[in-house]
């Protein structure tokens, strides 16, 4: 059983110290839960004393008896926790080991240097929900394991697999490298191969210039209004429901 | 021409004051640009003495003879913007006046306490991608007019009709009412009526109870993978997509 202090919680909300314990906060009775459904490994649960007095039966239901609950007053739960309303639970996870990339799995979603951690959650979440198991990030993106972008998948965490800091280029010869581009052809028509890598782009800057080279066809979704983008993961997520629904 | 106090527009942050002089705030290059785009009637524009150096072409592109460009320094600009990085340029613009519903137009799109403003954004930026140009809001929506919502619709908000406080009775009789479920049907493959409403319920409530009675049809997009759901702006945008695009 390891204790963390509530010190170290708090500082669990900046990048630095995540990555000095490797480990981050899930909070939230719906992501505890999923972390509980996925047998992620959880010693202690921090809750309120609120909390426990209003969710029994979910206690009873979800808590094992492997589980340590600690019961702490709101006003330290505020201090601890990320958010501004927190509903009274959190617990820290380990964050996963890196495992080499397995270029035997078919359908992949790259993410170049997206910079919001919310939309980086949202695509997590999106993933997960289409079976695209399989994420890669380039450098400089955003922390998938930021709060924000905790909260934003919902979950979605324990039901992919991460690998940051990858280079697109171990891709090339395995799969057929897509990018979601405005120029691009029609998605709605697009026949997807089957083993693909679908590349999203920076909010601001799109797809970065080094890999633009690696990049055999550009999709994007047809405007039928008006504005200059769609959000990026609004546009990601269409993209891979189309991919993962093999619409023609 | 109207003068605008740093006051006045620095309490347009608060939705208790945009209604009071019925003007939000509008900020950044692009957003700037596509209410110019649209002909949004723009007295004054404020931008700080470094976007003026780094963005004399675009200035000189985009802002006529009318429009008053007033300078100044980028410590007041930071305390009078929304933003944390902000570009440098910001406006006021009124808050359309609310014309009664026109039961016409075919398809619409109806957020039942959409209580998130990044949501409510993006859900409009992906509305006017898909030329859906009228969307009604329940009453205890998230402002539409607030500054998260405005940063999330991109300017947006200049290519549709946002009828806020609407009855989702007005169109029992002359729409089919469509809501986004967990529990629905197929979404991939029904079949959209060409007069019809799309009811995204609340993040976390969904449809509202008095509501439910209206929806004819209950629609989700297939789980092929792991979680509880999607955000309700991907769901939603995924559902506008098929709804435009009139996939079977």
């Amino acid at each position: 059983m390891i204790e963390y202090s509530y010190k170290t919680i708090h500082s669990l909300r900046y990048t630095k110290y995540r990555k000095v314990y490797n480990k981050f906060v899930i909070e939230g009775r719906r992501i505890v839960e999923s972390a509980l459904v996925c047998n992620v490994k959880i010693s202690t649960i921090f809750c309120s004393t609120n909390f426990l007095k209003e969710n029994k039966s979910w206690v009873q239901r979800h808590l094992n008896k492997n589980t340590i609950i600690k019961r702490i007053d709101k006003k330290t739960f505020s201090k601890i926790c990320n958010t501004k309303s927190p509903q009274g639970i959190l617990t820290v996870c380990d964050i996963p080991k890196q495992n080499p990339i397995k270029l035997t799995i078919d359908r992949w979603i790259y993410l170049d240097r997206i910079s919001d951690p919310g939309n980086m959650g949202t695509l997590i979440r999106s993933c997960a929900w289409f079976g695209i198991n399989n994420i890669a990030l380039s450098p400089k993106c955003a922390d998938p394991y930021n709060p924000k972008s905790i909260r934003a998948a919902m979950g979605a965490h324990f039901g992919v697999t991460i690998h940051t800091n990858t280079d697109l280029s171990i891709f090339k010869k395995t799969h057929r490298i897509i990018a979601a581009d405005l120029r691009g052809r029609n998605a709605s028509t697009y026949e997807f191969p089957n083993k693909c890598v679908l590349v999203l782009g920076s909010e601001a800057h799109g797809i970065s210039c080094q890999n633009l080279g690696y990049i055999k066809n550009f999709i994007f979704i047809n405007k039928l209004g008006s504005g200059n983008s769609l959000n990026v993961s609004t546009a990601g997520s269409i993209l891979i429901y189309l991919l993962m629904n093999k619409l023609k």
